[in-house]
């Protein structure tokens, strides 16, 4: 698309966009659908006077970007990236000590989309990506992220070692995910944290990992090497909780 | 593929497929191609005897179901089932108390594959999948579970209900995923155990709730529903490694 808009593809999707107050400046239906979410969708766009466009499922497919669109495809401006700052103001908001993901990296929107649902659910306060190399908030990232990608603040920075340089004068403990690292149930996780994810079989970066404070490891009995990236996210993600929940 | 017969696509899954002791029955290779994990392959094709093909690009794109062959594609006898006995047999060969999951109605072969994978590292002794409606062992599957496959077996039921009543027998305790369950980390998840997961957007059937024996909820902070369901999968998987870890 030449100028900034992009589409939010699916049901679940869309209806969690107009939930988040997300504006929708046109929406494609499947010509005949009328099943309950669809049902939902249509009286949402009435409320917010989304212009609507019902078309045939080629159409549809020849627009879609993550092949899922379930006969759903809404217009919207950009998603647009937070500032760093705006995720330690969503903490103070709170009243809660920081909680944030870093990703090293992390190229497949399906692993980029998934950490953000899961840094909502965990609480997280948001999402630092680097500028280079790795994915940005494209469809398939939002359709993965599950409409979380509407609240859970992603930041992009031109330099992540940098970035935790200057989070740790605010009092932010680092932690990588490291196969090599301390067992991460052995490690005090309940303070202001910052969780850093590698790309998938890169792992975390050398200068990355330097800048960190503790390495976590994820105990593994298997034969395969490693995680996928999001389930690593979540396991980490969740010995926080776990660990934040029990004081 | 007119016979039963699969491909196995990737680097890191063709190399697995290998040390795994799994026979390929040819291999299709990037013509030009001799990077360093390209040349483990060669090596070990050479090792095992089997043919290989040098091809186009456009060649492999069009065998390739995943679309993200990196160059290799091995053909190899279809993934086959294993019995829930089988698995039931892995555990008592470890000496271990038996740990494994059944997947009720997981439809995408993303997620099943990285369900395999968490459940390989996790020292989960198998995977109970029902036979109908519910997606199978395709290469994206075998793909995505980065090799877990050819170690981590996989068993298919007609009747799940049915099965985990048989299972109760073996004095295998059932838990399931449920928002509506106690927080997972309040319930004794250490004994003999089947984890149920259930699909993306309907959970757990309520036929297969209804033979467990207890439900666990991952704690919720966010404005969305729902964990993507292998991130589920992985963090209720490393809960139950805690508590194992902890005796």
């Amino acid at each position: 698309m030449g100028y900034e808009e992009f589409t939010i593809e699916g049901r679940n999707a869309v209806i969690e966009a107009y939930r988040s107050g997300r504006t929708i400046d046109k929406l494609y239906l499947l010509d005949g659908c009328q099943d309950g979410p669809v049902m939902t969708i249509k009286r949402e766009a009435k409320k917010k006077g989304t212009p609507v466009k019902f078309v045939t499922k080629e159409r549809l497919d020849q627009i879609s970007e993550t092949g899922k669109h379930q006969g759903v495809i809404a217009f919207a401006a950009a998603y647009t990236y937070a500032e760093v700052e705006d995720i330690l103001e969503a903490a103070r908001e709170k009243g809660e000590a920081p909680f944030l993901f870093l990703l090293d990296n992390i190229e497949d929107p399906h692993n980029l989309g998934a950490i953000i649902r899961t840094a909502n659910l965990a609480g997280a306060h948001g999402i630092i990506i680097p500028k280079n190399r790795a994915v940005g908030l494209t469809a398939t990232v939002a359709k993965t992220s599950a409409g979380a990608i509407n609240y859970t603040p992603v930041a992009r920075v031109t330099n992540l070692a940098r970035t935790i340089e200057e989070l740790k004068k605010e009092g932010i403990w680092f932690v990588c995910a490291d196969m090599g690292g301390t067992p991460m149930y052995d490690l005090d996780l309940k303070g202001a944290i910052g969780v850093v994810i590698g790309s998938e079989g890169e792992g975390v970066g050398r200068l990355t990992k330097e800048k960190c404070d503790m390495a976590a490891a994820i105990p593994m009995k298997g034969n395969i090497d490693s995680l996928n990236a999001s389930v690593a996210a979540g396991v980490l993600a969740y010995e926080i909780v776990r660990q934040r929940l029990k004081g």
